[in-house]
Parts: structure tokens; C-alpha cells; sequence
């Protein structure tokens, strides 16, 4: 594996092995690797010879007061899991080389990211969209993975590379989870004992969702029985319960067959704000959960 | 030369040549073309085995009440200009082909929009960025060239391609002006002929700026005898005229030596808006006129 940390050394990098005719695939990630990162590495290595992931912590996602400074770091430990796995090249910039001077682009999303997380951290997606623009632009892949865990992140990733005509194909990868059904995330290491045992909830939420569906016709009577579940902790602390249709992320005011939607859900425990969804094909009758939670 | 009105047809037209290792650069036009967009195709030569040159009025950046409807568009002319100049292809897509749908995701850059023609048209800039950048990921050319007539697009330009770490190199190329100085604008033919005679004031008016500076110490005081000189013409109504620095286009203090300066005008005659510049570096004592006006 090989470890750069300036866009020049990545170019020079990945040029002769373009030059061959070979695929490149990125794994864009903010470090601290748990499983979750590494099965995109898994289906980045599926499509592509070369496989590229970044760590980058990137500022302009954070807002006042969020967890920018002391979010989890650990390179030496992500450098090893990295090769392990089978990283071809680790792009670990500083900020100072992805924002060398005053940055006066924005690449902003408008809609989609209204809702959800989008209404919470006002900029968020904004700094996601130039952040992975950036990235995009200096990496140029054949294919991008993300994980659905953040659907919100996908939904917008998914946008711009359509509306902006960029020749990269984006990988949904499905939610990795522990085995109590917690989805994996960096921000879980900030939870204390207590915490950790009662945000399960979330994902017992999820299936709860998944089941009323089933033979649901009102969408807010679902909502109210998820949001009743995760009130039964005592330290959770609802920012969001909603069902949307994805990818548009679109209220929905009847629920009807064959609608692709999301129950997405955001949660404090704590300092620690947890995210969480599930995508769902509603059948009449029936429901089928699609592939983006391996459970 | 191959003409293509779909962004699949000309991806698909391209990539045989790329795979080759032919250079690639590109002509952004809205169409009309005169001799200055034409002066573009030879740089473009110059630098590139295939040229590809857009015509696309685009649509998003134009606000309400400017001239979409009556902008000139001729292009079987353009076609047969194009051909003769030697562009490898012509890109001519509809409106429709650029913006399939609803699309939500806008580039912008702050701060060089803010003045000259980002104040006297709100949007127009973010148009021209998210559009460009969408002939960048269509195209994906080596080089980009664009005329310094627009000189604020330009600034822009270059900035949003360093800011997004975008890998084209962009192109600069000289204003070309009619033998009595009018700067080449698709929108002259809008201009009477009374109207043309006195647009050659601009021109002028650049001139008187440009000795001016060679030994002004006040900025205001030359776009004071700026003012006066385009006021003696009664068809004319300022919109602007400024003296800012280049590219960053900030108020200038305080001339000084050795700054790169621009002396930028917009003015109208009858409906007609016309744009024109020049980039000036000051010397002490004297002035040295940059390569961005060919006369």
C-alpha cells in the first residue's frame, strides 16, 4: 500500500496505472476505520484494480459547536487496517493541502437537504458535496462507494454526480452492524456503557418500522409507534423520526405500493448523536426490505 | 468535424481518442460565433489534437427580464464557421439534453462575484459556474479557453477550477476588437446604428484609463475621467465602472507598483448592455498593458 498525503503525489501515483487502463475505485472515509469502512474497501476491490481510500477529516461538514476537534482519530491503527484489507494507495491529506487558500467554491445541493440531518446541521451538506467534489476531481474514479448509513449523504452524492454530469458511479453499500444490531459508526467510541446498551433501541426501532409497514396506511401513526419505542430510554433524545420517500427524501402523504422509502432516524444519547435508517419497497400487503442492511 | 447533440454521443465520440492519449480542449460558446470566439479555436489548436467546441445558450444564466428569448442564435452559420476554423467536434445540445430534470445542485463562488456584473445580475454567475462545470465532467478536456472580454466569468472561472481541484487548464485569450476598437460581442448586432457609433467610447474610454494610471495616484480620480469621457456620448447609460485588482477583483486601496489591476465597464445603449476591460499592471512611472487586448 501506498501512503500519500498531497494531491500531487496522488496524481503522480495513479497515472501510470490510468495509463494502463486500469480502474480506480475510491473509498472516501474521515478515518477511525471500523468494519463498516472496510466492506466498501471490499466492494471497491469487487470493481476496480486500483483501490483508493481517503481520511480526511474534513472541517467544512462540521458546524459550531459539533465534534470537529474532537472527533476520533487514529491514523496508525487505519494505515494497518487499511493495507489489510487492500488499499492500493491511502490519501491522508492536512487541510492545509485540500483548503491551501481561502476556498470561495460551494457545490450545494438544494431540497434533498432540507430534511433530516440537513435541517439539524445547517452547511453540513453543503461541505459534504465540495468536500466529495474535491476528492472526485483529484482521485477521478471509475466508482465511488458509499455506505448507506448516511442515506442522506448518498441521496445528495447521488444528486450532483447526476446533476453535474460527473462520470463516477457511486456504490451503495449496505448499513454494517454489531451484533446486537448497533450500526457501526466512529461516533460510537463517545458512548459510555450505559449509553451503548440503550441506543440498540434504534435498530429495534428500524425493524419495528419495517413491520408496521407491512399493513400501515398512515405513515405519522408509524412514526408516533418508533418514536413511543425509543422514548422507552430513559437517555435517548429524539432529533428526528421520519419517512420519507428516498431518493427524492420527499414527505409522504400516502403510503402506496411499490413506493421506495426510508425510516430514518437521528438520536442523542448523551453528547452522542446517533443516526440510523432503513430503506423499505412497500408491497401491497407485503413489505421487502432492500439490500442496503445485510442483517 | 462530427457534430453531436447528446452527451452520450459526444462521450462515446470522444473516447477512442482519449484512449490514444490525444489531448482534448474545449470552446465554450453560446453560439453566434464572431472572430473572437473563433480566436478561441486556434489556441485551442495550438494546445490539443481535438477540439471540441460547445454552443449552448444556457438558460440558468439569464435572470428574469435579460435577453434568453432574443439572445442571436444562427447555427447553421455556426456550424459552417466551426468547420472552416478547424473544430474537431460541435456539441449543440438542447436545453433539455443539459437540464433532463429538476436539477438542484448549484456551483458557486462568493466574494468575485459579488461585484462589476455579479451585482448588477443576481445569479448569473452561479449559472455560468454550474454549467461550465458541467462541460467540464462531459468533456473532460485538457484545456479550456476563454475569452478576457468576460473577464469577471474568467475570474470565476479560474477559481471554482482551483477551489474543486479540477484538472483542465484554462486559457486566457486576448479581446478582439473591431478596427475602430469596439470589443467583438454577439449582442452588437442588438445596436442601431447610431447606438454602434457611440459604443466606441468604451474602448476609448479604456485608453484614457490605461495613461491615466501611468501617473494617477487615486483610483477614483481616473474612473472619475472614465465616467466623464463615456458621458459625452447620450446613448450611453453606466451600469458600472471600476477599477478593481485582477483576479481576485477587490477595491484597490492604493495604486502600487507592480499590482495587476483591471479597469472594468458596463455600459448600456438603448436595451443593449456591453461589457469591455482591460487588465493593466502598474509600474512606477509607467505602465505596462498585459497580453489580454491583441490591438
Amino acid at each position: 500500500m501506498i501512503i500519500v498525503d498531497t494531491i500531487q503525489q496522488l496524481r503522480s501515483t495513479l497515472e501510470p496505472y490510468r495509463k494502463q487502463g486500469q480502474r480506480v475505485a475510491l473509498v472516501p472515509t474521515m478515518g477511525f476505520l471500523h468494519e463498516g469502512h472496510l466492506s466498501l474497501v471490499d466492494e471497491a476491490k469487487a470493481r476496480a484494480e486500483i483501490v483508493v481510500m481517503s481520511i480526511f477529516v474534513n472541517p467544512t461538514q462540521f458546524g459550531p459547536g459539533e465534534d470537529f476537534e474532537s472527533y476520533p482519530r487514529d491514523l496508525e491503527k487505519d494505515q494497518a487496517q487499511a493495507m489489510q484489507r487492500g488499499v492500493s494507495i491511502l490519501f491522508a491529506p492536512s487541510a492545509k493541502e485540500m483548503y491551501p487558500a481561502q476556498s470561495l467554491t460551494t457545490v450545494s445541493v438544494s431540497e434533498v437537504t432540507d430534511r433530516l440531518c440537513g435541517a439539524s446541521r445547517p452547511g453540513h451538506f453543503d461541505g459534504v458535496a465540495t468536500v466529495v467534489t474535491k476528492l472526485f476531481n483529484i482521485v477521478q474514479p471509475d466508482f465511488a462507494c458509499f455506505g448507506m448509513k448516511d442515506a442522506q449523504q448518498l441521496a445528495v452524492i447521488q444528486r450532483f454526480v447526476q446533476d453535474l454530469n460527473m462520470s463516477v458511479e457511486i456504490i451503495p453499500c449496505p448499513i454494517v452492524r454489531e451484533a446486537d444490531g448497533l450500526a457501526l459508526s466512529s461516533r460510537n467510541v463517545y458512548l459510555n456503557m450505559e449509553e451503548r446498551s440503550q441506543a440498540v433501541v434504534l435498530n429495534e426501532a428500524l425493524t419495528l418500522a419495517e413491520q408496521a409497514l407491512q399493513t400501515a396506511t398512515n405513515g405519522e401513526a408509524v412514526k408516533e409507534q418508533v418514536r413511543s419505542l425509543i422514548e422507552t430510554k430513559p437517555l435517548a433524545k429524539i432529533d428526528y423520526v421520519e419517512l420519507l420517500t428516498y431518493p427524492s427524501l420527499e414527505p409522504i402523504e400516502q403510503l402506496e405500493t411499490a413506493m421506495d422509502c426510508i425510516v430514518a432516524l437521528a438520536v442523542r444519547f448523551g453528547k452522542t448523536r446517533l443516526i440510523d435508517n432503513r430503506m423499505i419497497t412497500i408491497k401491497r400487503g407485503e413489505r421487502h426490505v432492500s439490500d442496503n442492511d445485510e442483517r
